[in-house]
């Protein structure tokens, strides 16, 4: 589909049916994920891919004591789990080395859920997890942040949800703020 | 074309045709930037595109003291600024409101790229600009930050480069770190 209408189609998945994601389609998001834009080339990511019986260990823990949200993620049959890694700008620019990484890892994370969508899938991103008990689960070595995780699985509802989006007129301007 | 497809076309342009890009093709780009993904759909963003005569006085700004690159900017026919507002977050969370600002924004600025390249488009993500001059030029409020900018035109060359990544094998894994 085009990617207009692929704007359209991505949103929150919350909602998902018994039944696993292929791994060629986790293969094919991954490189989409891959293949994301980054300051200087840098890739200052891993993405760590949950599925089967991982998943199902991972998905409690996206639920973070005192919070009720992200309780729905034991539906999800599969989860891309993002990881910071070291980046590396040119030289001569007066920003730190991981200035630009954690909005790199926003733009992959935004390229997978369309790479989802495009694939009839639904994800989710999720910013709240237990980052520590993630670490030990997967053997992600301490020093390495996990910035987000996103859902993935076939979704129960398959109608696209009106966007709930701020009047245009506040966050579009030409010219001139 | 397909997202996969787009993925692969999608890539940084530095050269530029002379020929302007057209209003609604902007209005579209925009609209796919308003409608990416943000934590608690805080949409913490205004998007300033430049067109005409203000991407021409916009395009020497992109270009800093002390650095070779972004000189090809004078090139762009369009410009898009990506200025970060205030998030408002959900309760509970143990992050500060602006802590998924620049992940959000990051997405955004990938959704542009895709967008445009849908629309036969060539743009370029720049991180680095006299940032103080762009704020007076445009009239941004000295407390809003300018986080990327996104030269649009049309692309001189348009064969699609070969990606230039890191080995999947270091960038993916299965079930574990």
């Amino acid at each position: 589909m085009d990617f207009q209408q692929l704007t359209l189609e991505r949103a929150s998945c919350r909602s998902y049916e018994d039944k696993a994601v292929e791994k060629t389609a986790l293969d094919t998001i991954l490189q989409a994920a891959a293949y994301s834009p980054s300051a200087c080339n840098s890739q200052p990511w891993k993405f760590v891919a949950c599925t089967d019986d991982m998943a199902k260990q991972l998905a409690p823990l996206m639920v973070v004591e005192g919070l009720s949200i992200n309780k729905w993620a034991n539906q999800a049959s599969a989860f891309i789990v993002i990881c910071e890694t070291k980046a590396k700008l040119m030289g001569g620019l007066d920003k730190d080395s991981q200035y630009y990484a954690f909005s790199d890892i926003g733009g992959t994370a935004a390229t997978i859920q369309y790479a989802a969508s495009d694939l009839g899938l639904g994800s989710c991103i999720l910013g709240s997890f237990q980052e520590k008990a993630v670490h030990d689960l997967l053997g992600i070595p301490a020093d390495v942040k996990i910035r987000l995780i996103i859902s993935i699985g076939y979704p129960k509802s398959d109608g696209i949800r009106p966007k709930s989006r701020k009047d245009m007129a506040e966050v579009i301007s030409y010219n001139a703020w």
